[in-house]
């Protein structure tokens, strides 16, 4: 038999086969495996030809041709297929073997896991994978989390692939996040923030497209012109590049694109966990529904020949309001990412994970969808506080949102007047003017609960629980 | 033995209790149980003085002392407390008996239950009962669902309880819902319905006191002036009649009360079940995401001394604004509606419910704290055509919110610009013009997806799924 493998892959679909192939290019031996075995055979004779690879055609061969402690990850499709396979591989591991989920795993079933593999004596680590197809094989963004024990074992490989940053390219986009389920609630999280961005470019793009009649040349420039400051990211980037791509039948390709969102999952689960959590993340949910109203295309179709609205053509100055969107789109950011740090924070209160915030920013520096140089300074904001209640009390985004709000309130403002859907612009300052007010009108709202239902109120003056008996005190209404 | 009870009533808190004596002042023979037997006790020697009641200290004799097939009440915890009691009585029921669920209970369990109990050879009831205390004494809105068979034999007491409208005050607010869970659904969309509705006028109050200053006697007479028209409703009443009550240390109340808003969680779950069938029920979302932000009070105030806003004073003609003030209220209240409906709808198939989505409307006609005239036209509007997709679609709330729009943009447009959260508001307008919309900016967001994680897109102008190397097809950035 030659030489042992330094790390097992399972599961060999585009993620699975670009991890192991970014594993090997970083000096390691790897061995894979894949339920239908003809994959390996095609992976051996192809891409992986004259390199470190054992491919291996059952579970047993994959197991003992791994050092031990053996590193197995397993890249299958999330769910069931995730415990089969772990039943399996059970009685073929030994005490400290470390088993790996780099699937989009929800994180309460990583939480199962890791002490489920615990107690079998080995040792688990779910990991958030992202970057996609690319990332994978060049270097993803790496969120793991499990039994603390395998982080020392997974370490080295794991910061070898990631995505690398900084001035010398040389921090990886890998730390261990937490106990059990963190590394896949911190995946989910950043999901849930990229349906938030896009949504929010979505907005941007249509506002500019049907408030100013902007063309694909114009919008790239925009884009471009975008890309170059404060929002400096990867989505910015792919979309001004979205913008002078054209069609084989002439045209630009993007306008003959469906208007019918697609989506996986996470932002839901994301959504609903914060309602379970009771934290408002409201990005999300209105990127999430907004793609469920997209997704309704026949229904709208149907309901464009009833509903009326305005003309949505913008009549002020052009060039400011492109910078007021500017300034809608970098506020309504902020106030994304202020919600899903306040989730985490909630959520690892909840299940006690100790987590970094400012190490979280960083691992999605690099290799992620929503890599961005914005993530440095909410690194720097969580390094200044680590107890930070929110991103919108550090000074640098309290002066960023007090610099872009009378844009952002005009861009909300007009295009309730012209009639431009902008639910997460519009969701984020709601937020915004809601979490700034040391006074909401709940009282009114308690007040109403206790008059129908008796469920008492707080007062403003006292401690205590109260009810009134509303019906007797109220003035009697004129008949 | 004395003459048998026609019904029997387990679990005597303050709902049980009253619709006990709702019961038996419509000429029924009542039996009750407490698990605590001396509510019991209590209950016979003090409201059920005189009356048609047997008290029971034990199931077995509430058992024995109902006619067949028995109708037995559950008033209890939602949650274990149901399974247990379920238990307990089967082996002491015959079959063809009746168990009925009158708590908050989630409608999944009721689905669980209906198949266990009829696998027992008995008959189970899940009902929705809206109106608090009173609802519960003088006549509740009734949401039964579950085995159908049970329905003739609890129709006459359910329909003798209930609240009556209609002219001459003979509809009773209760009819047969659908199978299994489907009461306990058409409940929950009832009180999700409910934090809209709560929600909205507390941003029309909002505007009003801090946009415009209005003191609680001005408040007082918008709101009665509200409630002579169509936006006549229970809650419109109550909230009128709160700016007429006086605190003990002078003052209104309504200014003493803290502003931390409460929940008891079905909106929640109409939240989380919206996301589940991908339907954009956004105004309750939004309702109970303001209720968790009300309850951050103390963050809040802590942000308020940090993050800045404007002058929140309107300066505009303030009698057009509380009339556009209404105009909202009234165009966001029918698209909250309408999503209602519209999650209804999707549950319906979803579970294979009949549901007769006028009927619905009637249930919540009376007696329920949603309840409205504006439910009639619902009900109108559904009989007109059973299957509408859309209420925005029917001509009477097509027409309402044509003639609201502009008065609707108008107070979204200033609450932006004021810096007054209105979420609902917001949310409904952002619903109605996607809604409206043929094309969304989704196109956009699709070319994202297949950008970066080659997910597909379709196209506009052809069938078939169609991905783009759009790397190589980008025109490249200068460097």
């Amino acid at each position: 038999m030659s030489e042992l493998c330094d790390f097992g892959l399972i599961g060999l679909a585009v993620m699975g086969e670009n991890l192991a192939l970014n594993v090997e290019s970083r000096g390691y031996r790897v061995a894979v495996f894949n339920r239908t075995t003809s994959k390996v055979d095609d992976l051996m004779a192809g891409r992986a030809k004259g390199k470190q690879f054992v491919g291996c055609h059952s579970l047993e061969d994959l197991v003992s041709s791994l050092k031990t402690p053996r590193q197995v990850m397993m890249m299958v499709k999330a769910g069931p297929a995730v415990d089969d396979l772990i039943e399996t591989l059970i009685p073929l591991l030994s005490p400290g073997d470390i088993l790996i989920d780099g699937g989009n795993t929800f994180y309460a079933d990583t939480e199962r896991r890791t002490k489920y593999v615990e107690s079998k004596g080995l040792l688990y680590c779910g990991t958030g994978v992202s970057g996609g197809e690319e990332g994978a094989l060049l270097g993803p963004s790496m969120m793991p989390g499990g039994s603390e024990a395998a982080w020392p074992h997974v370490k080295p490989i794991f910061q070898a692939i990631a995505a690398k940053v900084g001035p010398n390219d040389d921090i990886p986009c890998c730390e261990w996040v937490g106990p059990r389920g963190a590394g896949h609630y911190v995946k989910m999280v950043h999901n849930g923030i990229e349906y938030g961005d896009m949504q929010m470019i979505c907005e941007a793009y249509f506002l500019l497209t049907e408030g100013l009649g902007l063309s694909n040349e114009e919008l790239y420039d925009v884009f471009e012109d975008w890309y170059q400051g404060e929002l400096n990211s990867y989505l910015i980037e792919i979309t001004r590049d979205i913008f002078s791509v054209m069609d084989d039948d002439g045209g630009y390709l993007v306008d003959k694109i469906m208007d019918r969102a697609g989506a996986k999952g996470t932002g839901k689960w994301m959504s609903q966990l914060a309602l379970d959590l009771g934290v408002p993340s409201t990005l999300v949910t209105e990127a999430v529904y907004a793609r469920c109203l997209s997704a309704m295309k026949e229904a709208r179709v149907r309901a464009s020949k009833v509903l009326s609205g305005p003309n949505p053509k913008y009549s002020g100055d052009k060039t400011n309001f492109i910078e007021q969107i500017r300034d809608a789109l970098y506020a309504s950011k902020i106030c994304s990412y202020a919600q899903g740090f306040v989730q985490m924070q909630a959520a690892a209160i909840e299940h006690d994970w100790p987590l970094n915030f400012g190490d979280c920013a960083m691992l999605w520096r690099g290799g992620c969808i929503i890599r961005a140089v914005f993530l440095d300074r909410i690194k720097e904001a969580f390094d200044a506080d680590p107890k930070l209640e929110n991103l919108l009390l550090a000074p640098y985004f309290q002066e960023a949102v007090e610099r872009s709000q009378d844009g952002w309130r005009h861009v909300v403002a007009s295009a309730a007047q012209l009639g431009i859907p902008t639910p997460a612009f519009s969701a984020a300052l709601a937020y915004y003017d809601g979490y700034r007010r040391e006074r909401l009108p709940a009282n009114l709202l308690q007040a109403q609960r206790d008059y129908f239902g008796a469920h008492t109120f707080e007062r403003l003056d006292k401690p205590g629980t109260f009810h009134a008996e509303w019906i007797q005190l109220r003035k009697k209404p004129k008949q």
